[in-house]
C-alpha cells in the first residue's frame, strides 16, 4: 500500500520555501502578447505556449498554480487540451496546482467529479468546492482525497460583492453568517483529517477581507488552510492579505491579471528587473510581478 | 438583427407537446450493455453511441435532456468530446439540452462560462447554476442569456439530505430559509427577463418535496419554470412532481438512471412494450421507462 503525503503538508512546506503566492493561469488568449499569439497554430496552442512561458519564470518563487477552468472551457475541446497539459507542466516541475472549479454536486456526481480532477486527463492536487447544496456535495470528494493524498478548498467568506446577498446573512439559532454555518461544518471536518502540518486536508476560500474581519476569520478556524483571492486586480493588498495568515504559513495568497498580464504594464518593472528574470519578455514581466508580490507579503508578514 | 425566441418559451411548448419528462444522460460506461460497450473503441465512445440510440428513441417523447458533465470529465478529455457530440446530436433532433454544470463564479470568470456553454463545442439551450457566490455569479449569464436566446436553472431547493445544513437555514431579517432568499432574488431577476409563455427566462432547481411545501413553494414563485430531480432513483414520485407544476406546465420532471438503466430492470416491462418502442433492447427500455413516467406525471396531473 502506497502512503499518500497530503497535499496540504506539500503545500505547508512550498509556502515556507517559496513564499505564499499562488500564480492564477486564468489565461486567455488575449493576454498572450500579438508577437507570441501569431506563431501558434490557433489560441488554444498560444495560452499553452504562453503558460508554460510563465510557468518555467515563475516555479521556484510561488507556493503553488490556480487553473480557473473557465478560461480553457471557453476555447472549448482545444481549451480543455491546453488545461489538461497545463496541469501536467506545472506538476512535471514538482510544483502543486488547484483547479479552481468551483464544483458542487451530490452523491455518484461528486465522485464521478473527484475522480475527475484527482486523476487521469485533469488531475490536480487540490479543488475548489462551492458548498450551497451541503455537507454531502463535499463529502465525497474527502473519502476520494483522503485515499490518493489530495486536497480542497471550499467557499467559504468571498472577496466578490455578491458576497453580500447570501454568504453575509446571518442565520439562526446561532446568529452567525452563513458562511460562518459553511466555516463551522468544514472546520468539523478538517479537524478529524488534518495533515502532519496540522491543518485540515480541506481548507477554505477567503478572501481578503478588512483587518478585523480578517483576524476574526484566522481566529475562528485556526486549523483551515486559507487560499486567499482578491489581491491585486481585485482590490486587496498584502497587508490585508496577511492578516489571514498563521505564524506565516497557513494560507497562499492569489493573483491571476497581475501576474500574467504584467507584461501590459511593463513599466512598473525596471528593464533590468526583467531581463534578470527572463528572456522571454512576457514570462519576465511576469516573474517580477511574483517576486515583488512575494517580497510584500513576506515584508508585511514579518511586521506582525 | 436575429430575435431569438427565448428557450424558455420552447421549452414551454416542448412540455404542451410532448410532457413533462427530462431525460438525464448521466452516462457512465458501466451502464452500456457489455454487448455493446465491447463493440465500442472505448468508454467514451460507447457511451456516445448508447446515448444516441437513447436519444433516437425518445426525443418525440420528452421535453428535454440534462446532460450531467461530471459523468464525462471522468472520462476526462474523450468524454468531454462525447459531452459535445451529445449534445450537438440532441440538438440536431430539434430538441432542448440543459448542461448540468451548476458553474458559479464571478465577474469575467462567469462570462468565460457562458461563453463555454452557451456556444462553440459545449452549446446548451440552458444550464444549471449554483448561487453561493451572491447575483453576481448569475448577472453575467444572464445578459449573455438574453442576447441568444438561451436559460438557466439555478439551485434554490435541491432534494438531497444535505441541504438541509445551509439551503434550510433561517436566515434574518425576513426569518425565511436561505433557499427563499435565494429564491426572491431570482424571482426579480425573473419577473424583469420574461419570456412570452409568462416564465422568466432564469428558473429554479427545486426538488420533489412534501406536497405542502411543494405546494407552498410553487405558489411562491408562479415566475419561475422549475427543474425538478428527485424523481425515481432519489425517491420521489410523480404524485409530488406535479405539485411544483402550474396549470400543467411550468416544469420539467427530471429522471437519469430509471430511464438509462432501464434495460437492466427489464422485467418491469412487457416484452411487446419493449420490442414496440425500438428494435434496440437497452434505448427500447428507456423508451418505454419515458413513456410509462411521461403518462403517470401526466394522469396525476390531470387529477389536481
Amino acid at each position: 500500500m502506497v502512503d499518500f503525503v497530503p497535499a496540504v503538508d506539500l503545500l505547508y512546506d512550498a509556502v515556507k520555501a517559496k513564499g505564499h503566492v499562488c500564480i492564477g493561469l486564468d489565461t486567455c488568449a488575449g493576454y498572450v502578447p500579438e508577437r507570441e499569439r501569431r506563431k501558434a497554430q490557433n489560441d488554444a496552442q498560444a495560452v499553452l505556449a504562453f503558460n508554460k512561458a510563465v510557468i518555467d519564470a515563475t516555479y521556484d518563487a510561488a507556493a503553488c498554480y490556480k487553473v480557473q477552468i473557465a478560461y480553457y472551457e471557453e476555447m472549448g475541446l482545444a481549451g480543455l487540451g491546453t488545461y489538461s497539459e497545463t496541469l501536467k507542466y506545472i506538476r512535471s516541475k514538482g510544483s502543486l496546482v488547484i483547479a479552481d472549479i468551483k464544483r458542487g454536486d451530490i452523491a455518484d456526481t461528486a465522485l464521478r467529479y473527484a475522480n475527475a480532477h484527482f486523476s487521469g486527463d485533469f488531475e490536480a492536487d487540490f479543488v475548489t468546492l462551492s458548498p450551497y447544496m451541503g455537507m454531502d456535495s463535499i463529502e465525497p470528494w474527502l473519502s476520494k482525497a483522503v485515499s490518493c493524498g489530495k486536497g480542497a478548498f471550499v467557499l467559504v467568506r468571498t472577496s466578490n460583492p455578491g458576497r453580500k446577498d447570501f454568504q453575509l446573512l446571518k442565520t439562526s439559532p446561532q446568529s452567525a453568517y452563513l458562511y460562518e454555518a459553511v466555516g463551522e461544518k468544514l472546520s468539523e471536518l478538517a479537524k478529524q483529517n488534518k495533515g502532519k502540518c496540522g491543518y485540515g486536508i480541506f481548507g477554505a476560500v477567503t478572501g481578503c477581507a478588512e483587518r478585523d474581519e480578517a483576524l476574526r476569520i484566522r481566529q475562528q478556524y485556526p486549523e483551515l488552510f486559507f487560499l486567499i483571492p482578491g489581491y491585486g486586480a481585485q482590490g486587496g493588498g498584502a497587508k490585508d492579505a496577511v492578516s489571514l495568515l498563521r505564524n506565516g504559513n497557513g494560507g497562499v495568497v492569489n493573483a491571476s491579471r497581475s501576474i500574467i498580464t504584467a507584461w501590459q504594464n511593463a513599466q512598473n518593472y525596471t528593464e533590468q528587473a526583467i531581463k534578470d528574470a527572463d528572456n522571454n519578455f512576457a514570462s519576465g514581466a511576469s516573474r517580477a510581478a511574483v517576486l515583488k508580490m512575494r517580497d510584500e507579503i513576506l515584508s508585511y508578514g514579518a511586521q506582525q
